[in-house]
């Protein structure tokens, strides 16, 4: 059985952890379109061209690097994203973006030829956590997100995607990235605590939990904290945390393992003693089942329009991001599956709780999904963790997957069920 | 009876409001030992010398302008605040300022004199918006609260008073203000909607809620919204908005008209996505009764100790501020109605529900205040608004009240009971 090079493929994540890296944390702070995004960018687009890929850029400034196969078949794509939260770790994303050019410097270093091209990806702004929505780069890609709409994105600091490119110079090539993609294959950190949990070493990805980010805009009336009785309060503040505390609370409510975030919040003018006038707040709910997020969705908006009619308040919704639950291709399941099974890793079948590109790859071809634990299930985090051992097993198993999928002939992946 | 000068009053506060006027609104913004305040300051102090006051500033910034008196008995003081909180209206803290030094200035212009000073007190930082506790200036003066300790005081910006001080070039004079006061008053809005909607033009001020600050210091994990179960999350928001929804739902449970708010409110790192490693909240609680404010205080203090246990984060509590409910003088109350009387103003007893500079001097020297209504009760809001009618019956109803007094000469102010 071919091997990874561990060493290496450490080497170039901690390489790439120096980029961005927040003071004497292990962490990184790599917003999308930041300067620290953009000198990563380089970085990894300079290992393509060492490693011989052709390199093209897109309008949205996605980054594919391709080496050519023996045919014209459509390629086999892997990758993920480099761009992280304010408070992120190292492996989220780059991972499965070091341990695709991993898999090309072993076929380079073997001498194996493809029937398909292998092309890794590099997706702008996955995270969100600047511009929104998140995945925004491979919904851009894919064909449900117009770029012109993408790129007038204003972010949490005012400024537009479009002036972003300009300001860090980013402009896409005259290649045009390959838009049929024979299938996609996306190695990560699991982000949660089920395969620590579990002993398991390999997450086989069924799908993709439905993602739901609304934002609340409540306007209430600012005044004395002091003299206003609260029969005649108009208290945004209030009506902002009560809405926060019903979703956490709807979660035991909601079947299917529903998930409840308020994650930003921010009132005006924020003074001890006077009533707020504005607050603002998200509210980040998932669930498995698309139907039971609906309920979700419903009954938090619900809850909402009370709280600010009670209080006399004014409510305005604006959704920030929506996907419904995603399954994965159950043949690349099955090949993850097939291939932990050879390598004597232990293996578990779970959903995904984060949002990932592959979730937006599965809309135009077969996608799936392999994870890696994370120690203490913790993510978006400067102590962020995966431990060496489980890092090689993942992209093994990524070798192995893509290695069938490259040689396969048939136009569907149906190979090996 | 003597009329004083409404119009030259109005011109006084509209004149003011200038200084620091934010935007197109009739509100100001003059944080204590901003450059705003400065200015606002500098006028005053302007004015005091063009009146023939004699001026001193003490330590922690208070200025005291000082009209003679015949004899050396100690002296009355008026006067308020200038500084404002970030959303402030033009009559909170001004109008008393103003209206003490038009009383200054009608005593000039008919030529009369007394036979104690008249002191027009400016107090520093009143407000507590931008350093905590508010009332500052009036308790350094009063000496409850040590000026090197308020010096060091730092602010919501990072920054202390002392560098503040020194920054706009405020420095104590020579001549040091009197600490033996005889009687001080103070003419304020009423700041809430009580005198409106009783239909009454004076109130008459029975005394001050007790005030209680707190600070709540939550700590939790930061960690992925989408894959963390819900059992396992220790999210510093959702127990920060439950104490603050907590604080809310207890005023009904609480007797002597418990008020809470809310005011101030951050998460970091403030993501969607990312569940709330930190959280801070302040609660302001009042209430008339010390022992019902107790156990508003108890009952708060316990719920956030249970939600942080349960959560399994940490919780720091800071006391920001904390004053016990002040009872005015009687002596005081009585000159006040019988002023409204003889004037056929309708007047109402009625508690503060704001804290007062003339809470602090009550510590010190007979004290009580005045107030005039607040249209819609609106206050610590740029549409602030007082009826010039009610400016003018309210800067009346002082003169009567500080003529009395000048002319009192026994030392305790009990004449006229």
């Amino acid at each position: 059985m071919v091997m990874i090079n561990i060493d290496r493929l450490c080497a170039r994540i901690n390489a790439l952890a120096e980029i961005g890296r927040v003071g004497d944390t292990h962490g990184v702070c790599r917003l999308a379109f930041s300067d620290e995004d953009r000198l990563a960018r380089d970085h990894i687009a300079q290992l393509m061209h060492t490693l011989g890929l052709a390199v093209s850029v897109d309008g949205i400034g996605n980054i594919f690097g391709k080496r050519a196969g023996q045919t014209e078949r459509s390629p086999v794509m892997t990758g993920s994203h480099i761009d992280s939260v304010r408070t992120g770790g190292r492996y989220d994303g780059t991972l499965g973006v070091a341990a695709g050019l991993e898999v090309v410097e072993r076929l380079n270093e073997l001498g194996i030829d493809t029937e398909r091209a292998l092309v890794v990806a590099v997706f702008a702004n996955e995270e969100g956590a600047r511009f929104q929505p998140d995945m925004m780069g491979s919904l851009v890609f894919q064909g449900d997100l117009d770029l012109v709409q993408a790129l007038d994105t204003i972010g949490i600091d005012g400024t537009s995607i479009r002036d972003n490119l300009r300001r860090i110079g980013i402009a896409p090539t005259t290649r045009t990235p390959d838009k049929a993609i024979h299938a996609f294959v996306e190695l990560h950190i699991e982000q949660g605590p089920v395969l620590e949990r579990t002993g398991a070493t390999i997450g086989v990805v069924e799908g993709v939990q439905g993602i739901s980010w609304t934002e609340f805009t409540i306007g209430g009336s600012s005044n004395h904290a002091g003299t206003t009785p609260m029969s005649m309060r108009r208290d945004a503040a209030f009506v902002a945390c009560d809405i926060a505390v019903f979703a956490r609370r709807l979660c035991s409510a909601i079947a299917g393992n529903q998930l409840a975030t308020a994650g930003s919040m921010s009132v005006f003018p924020n003074l001890v003693n006077v009533i707020p006038s504005k607050a603002v707040i998200t509210i980040d709910l998932r669930n498995t089942n698309e139907e039971q997020l609906k309920l979700a969705e419903r009954r938090v908006l619900a809850y909402a329009k009370d709280a600010a009619a009670s209080d006399g308040t004014t409510l305005d919704v604006r959704t920030l991001a929506r996907f419904e639950p995603v399954s994965f291709s159950p043949q690349i399941m099955s090949r993850v599956a097939r291939s932990a099974a050879t390598r004597s890793l232990r293996m578990h079948r779970m959903p995904s709780g984060a949002g990932h590109d592959a979730q937006i790859l599965a809309r135009m071809c077969p996608a799936g999904m392999i994870f890696v634990p994370s120690v203490g299930g913790v993510s978006h985090n400067f102590n962020e963790f995966t431990r060496p051992d489980d890092l090689e097993a993942g992209a093994m198993v990524l070798w192995d997957v893509l290695l069938e999928l490259l040689n396969e002939r048939d136009p569907a992946s149906t190979a090996g069920i």
